[in-house]
């Protein structure tokens, strides 16, 4: 019986009752999620090159919104409306996903509600709102950067909530240490480093726009 | 003895052990916060108006942020940093805040580590940033619009991870509807809708000087 299969993660007392382990090996889960976001950086390089005068940071910037766009979009929107994901009896990609996730970090099976928050708000507002990106670079929007430095912060927000909280809570949800650096720690790095040079990158953007008109109001007055 | 004091708080089965009723009353505690609170933004008012050709928005904003720094700092930054701040058997005034408030959400008191991680944050990164925020409007700094939108999406993040973990957790927090809607509701509320209002201040703001450049830019070109 399902019931009776005793979860792999950690902590041990973690009740799962139905809990169902994953069918897809690790390297299956992996390369279907790089292949297709390669796919899909692929062709946000080719579309973003056909734009008229179009920096390659920017090329760079709409790849990279597109593909953490759909990730908050499909993968963690998945898991935050699919509470039962762990006892899906049939190998369901998105299930198998978080099923592998939650060796790096329970809280995810589990259904910590600190973890569901910070996913609903990324799944919800900051996906759909990482594809207004890729359209306001490309349509070159005025609201272009202070979007991005928006999405940026969230992202930042969330994953230091998602890492205090787990501290907070004796940083005990991971199968193994090779599971804690390999997902807990190496897949939501990302996280914080690409949206910090962004915030970074945009927001001398703006202080520039807001200088340079400063600057041509005081010539003025 | 201590221990044996049973907390008002709910839920009832809530563990405190130690724990000790607060000795100031409701309307002292608010007296004591209104009224500093007062004193901050009167001296605040006075003083922004002594800055050169100081629009009354931005002498507001400046009195708003003050205020809300101070608040980051002072009372949010004393309950991360007090653990026991229950336990305490003198009248010390954070700690009364905190009996007080914990009336309308025990997860205070019970050191919800969402709870903690959200005001962690608030008060060691947003209070300060607050406070360079009334430095940056007072000298026209050219960040002070993007360091405005960034601590209100902080606010606003932290106040919506804060209510969604509480509804996820039962919304059983309150030990009364009234403490519920004056302290859990209408002491929150003011961080939802002052940075909502400011944000999109701030947007258009930096939208417009985005605008601005661009359109010099393309006449040049």
């Amino acid at each position: 019986m399902a019931d009776e299969v005793k979860s792999p993660l950690c902590p041990r007392d973690l009740k799962l009752p139905g809990f169902v382990p994953g069918f897809l090996s690790q390297s299956t889960i992996l390369a279907v999620y790089g292949s297709s976001s390669f796919l899909v950086v692929f062709f946000m390089w080719i579309l973003s090159g056909r734009f008229h005068k179009k920096s390659k940071v920017n090329r760079v910037l709409m790849c990279w919104w597109i593909f953490t766009g759909l990730t908050h979009i499909i993968l963690e929107g998945y898991f935050v409306f699919s509470p039962g994901f762990y006892k899906k009896t049939t190998p369901h990609y998105l299930a198998e996903v978080w099923k592998e996730y939650s060796k790096g970090d329970s809280r995810y099976a589990g259904r910590d509600s600190g973890v569901i928050a910070v996913e609903g708000i990324t799944a919800v507002l900051e996906g759909p709102a990482c594809l207004l990106a890729v359209y306001a670079i490309a349509t070159k929007k005025s609201y272009n950067y202070i979007l991005q430095v928006a999405i940026c912060l969230g992202q930042l927000y969330g994953t230091a909530v998602y890492f205090i909280t787990s501290i907070l809570e004796g940083d005990n949800f991971a199968a193994s240490p090779f599971y804690y650096f390999a997902y807990y720690v190496m897949a939501n790095i990302w996280w914080v480093i690409i949206p910090t040079i962004i915030v970074i990158h945009c927001w001398k953007k703006i202080c520039a726009a807001v200088n340079f008109q400063e600057q041509r109001k005081a010539k003025k007055g």
